[in-house]
């Protein structure tokens, strides 16, 4: 993006700098997580992280399918949300040194990357529809819906275990 | 927090720590509203994000009564996430011309800024439930349930109307 300029002229160029918004956040999501699955004492967060990894890697391979559809070449451009709020994860949880509580921290910053997520993909869908990419939108609906699965599976984590062995 | 020292040292410390994120966060979407607003075309979006910064405002308010109860003195911590998802909101933004793609974008922006909301709230009334802080429960759980209504009616004007516009 030019620095004077205002290249994004249609709705169609919002979705394609959305698109390369999501490739840099996944990337730096999947650069993320090894530390963070590093960092949990819990073995059922500790394979919840590593599963939702595994997906990531997935989502990111859907992301260039749909590049792909658009005739576009998959690429990133920076993303200072995702940067921000996995800053804002490594910042808390370095201060933490109580295993029980880190690990209801890191579920914390995991929804936090989760909720991010939801939010793009499901605006993502939005304008897919709306300019008509129908081939486009199944792929997105997928990640969307393993977005919003991963949140509530470290929901009912926090809920049953990891809190009240925090508190 | 100290640079090297571990100062959460407890679920208890952890909520509070999210506490003060918060409050930082919420004064900064409070001095980042009256720009978007400004921005907006639409009349229904304008009107939709004064009357969010209204309700946002008194959730300042309800998280200075969280405070209260903890007998803590109500005070924010840097919240690199709030920081980069305004700054991208603002990035984006300044690089559209067109009014009607610029109101898709906004409507995109709130609606990545309720999101991490929705996600912190959410953590915060569950450490809540499991610390047996009741009073606090009722609180953040307002705000809650007014994130997801803000959103919800982004998600319906983006749909029923701005999309289509822009596309």
């Amino acid at each position: 993006m030019g620095l004077f300029t205002r290249d994004i002229e249609s709705l169609d160029d919002l979705f394609l700098h959305q698109l390369q918004d999501m490739y840099y956040a996944e990337k730096q999501i999947i650069k993320a997580m090894p530390t963070m699955i590093d960092s949990a004492s819990s073995e059922a967060l500790k394979d919840a992280l590593q599963t939702h990894l595994r997906e990531t890697e997935q989502q990111v391979q859907r992301l260039e399918q749909v590049f792909q559809l658009q005739g576009a070449q998959a690429q990133g451009v920076e993303c200072p949300a995702i940067d921000g709020i996995i800053d804002e994860a490594k910042d808390v949880n370095s201060e933490i040194a109580d295993k029980s509580v880190l690990d209801s921290a890191l579920i914390a910053s995991a929804q936090s990357v989760e909720h991010y997520e939801i939010s793009r993909y499901g605006t993502l869908i939005a304008w897919a529809q709306c300019l008509g990419k129908t081939d486009c939108v199944p792929l997105l609906r997928k990640t969307l819906e393993e977005e919003k699965a991963a949140d509530a599976k470290l929901t009912g984590l926090a809920e049953q275990t990891i809190n009240r062995r925090a508190a």
